[in-house]
């Protein structure tokens, strides 16, 4: 049985907490019932010995499994991990949604992806992540009373996302640390009216609004001062074609919107200037999370 | 010649400034060249003689054709208007509007409706009444160097709003005075993730959510304060079939949208309650500002 869940790129700019698009690099994990348990793991974080006895992953299957079933069966996991950790990309909603799925699909139950997603709320508070993960495409969500309310829009396939991942992280508590505990009357409704505007952007396919509706004055300033870097990124992909371009997560990848036919020129413009971080183009996954037996 | 521009709806919940949404009452000037200046008024406004000579409309219109007209003529103006005087139904936006398009108009100037908003803007700070008089449909927008950028949503037949207009205003001025000037991130973060769910919501046509998604912390508790029986109409109007049920603008009108066969059953039950209030049901309009000529 195989699990793979995208990546995921949250907030957008101004969507704080609220706003996430799916994107084209994944984490798979293959797991088969073995006489004993083992784990093997490549790609991101394989160089890692603690990652690969003690993840969350296993931690989080064991929750469910230990509960949905009655058997003791050992399995092999095989994990072939594409999410770089620790840059904003979602590489944990990644393990805490396929460890969930995981878990119900070895025994054969149905799982929604509606439950699944509010199983995964348990895990991580914040619904931009783990939204995206489970449903793909470009998701709105907010929370209520402990349920995720969210809509999702398609990507299309002449828009690709162009991401520039740094050689290090911005640490997240310190990240979080460094932001505001309260806004103005002015940033708050500045962020509100691009957020609702990016999400009309957005649902209308106007494309050409995405970079006016994606400023924000909630987060990435003070992220992104922890590595200053990023504000030449960012105005570097803005220059070069870039239909936006904001910090992913809490950082450190910066991600970009572009034209298919354009982002050619992009990668290779965001490369040259910055050649010890990583730049790449992928589509936009509109699938979520994926079983397959 | 005739202009015609609808009331609108602005805020609608969490959409600070951002959001609003163009309804089926409408006020109407038919000006025609006249040996003399004369003004007749009918409808809302119409016992208010100051109004009548020394008003808004007049003003903004001689600012526009004195610039535009180089010759010197008197017009007769014919004011039929339905929508109600300081009850948070953008008459004042639909002044400004009417004013303006009709002195082009007059002119035989084209005028986009673009250059009609941004013209507007300058009489008019907040984008969120401007945008669905000029527009019509469900509109999201914000000011950016002086221009306003928009999205608009046209409604579907099938829906239509409950207006219940209290016997009295809520002052705009004492209204703005209540309201904080700070608000903590989780409230921040509660109105901006409603306000963008609100707008994907209505690009989709997702209406179950919109009773969620329209929750507000940053003004309705403060206004509606000022008329406490406001919480009841609201609550009442949520509990009776209403879709969503929000303060319009600064109030003291509060506005429902409900689904067309449900709307009777909704209009009955709130003229019952509060019969010293004004209880209509009007289509959407997905015109905005119209010159008949």
């Amino acid at each position: 049985m195989k699990v793979t869940v995208p990546a995921t790129s949250a907030n957008l700019g101004p969507g704080f907490d609220t706003l996430g698009i799916a994107v084209g690099i994944k984490n798979q994990v293959i797991i088969k019932p073995s006489k004993f348990h083992s784990v093997s793991l490549k790609g991101e974080g394989a160089n890692n010995p603690i990652l690969k006895d003690n993840n969350m992953f296993l931690s989080i299957f064991n929750d469910f499994y230990n509960n949905l079933s009655t058997k003791k069966q050992f399995f092999r996991f095989e994990f072939i991990n594409e999410i770089p950790l620790s840059r904003g990309l979602g590489s944990s909603s990644a393990v805490i949604v396929s460890a969930i799925a995981s878990a119900y699909a070895i025994e054969g139950l149905a799982l929604s992806k509606e439950k699944l997603l509010n199983l995964a709320l348990a895990y991580e508070s914040h619904p931009d992540n783990i939204t995206p993960a489970v449903m793909g495409g470009f998701t709105v969500a907010t929370v209520q009373d402990n349920e995720v309310l969210h809509i999702k829009k398609e990507m299309p396939k002449h828009l690709v996302c162009v991401v520039v991942i740094p050689n290090r992280p911005i640490s997240t508590q310190l990240s979080r640390k460094t932001l505001p505990y309260k806004y103005s009357k002015e940033d708050a409704i500045f962020n509100l009216s691009r957020s609702s505007l990016l999400t009309a952007a957005f649902f209308s396919e106007n494309w050409e609004l995405l970079k006016t509706a994606s400023q924000d004055r909630f987060h990435q300033y003070y992220r992104m001062k922890q590595m200053p870097e990023l504000f030449e990124v960012q105005k570097i992909a803005l220059k070069n074609g870039a239909l936006m371009s904001t910090l992913s997560g809490s950082g450190s990848t910066l991600f970009s919107v572009s034209y298919k036919q354009e982002s050619k020129h992009l990668e290779t413009v965001l490369r040259e200037k910055f050649p010890h971080f990583k730049v790449f183009t992928t589509p936009f996954d509109n699938n979520g999370v994926k079983i397959e037996y």
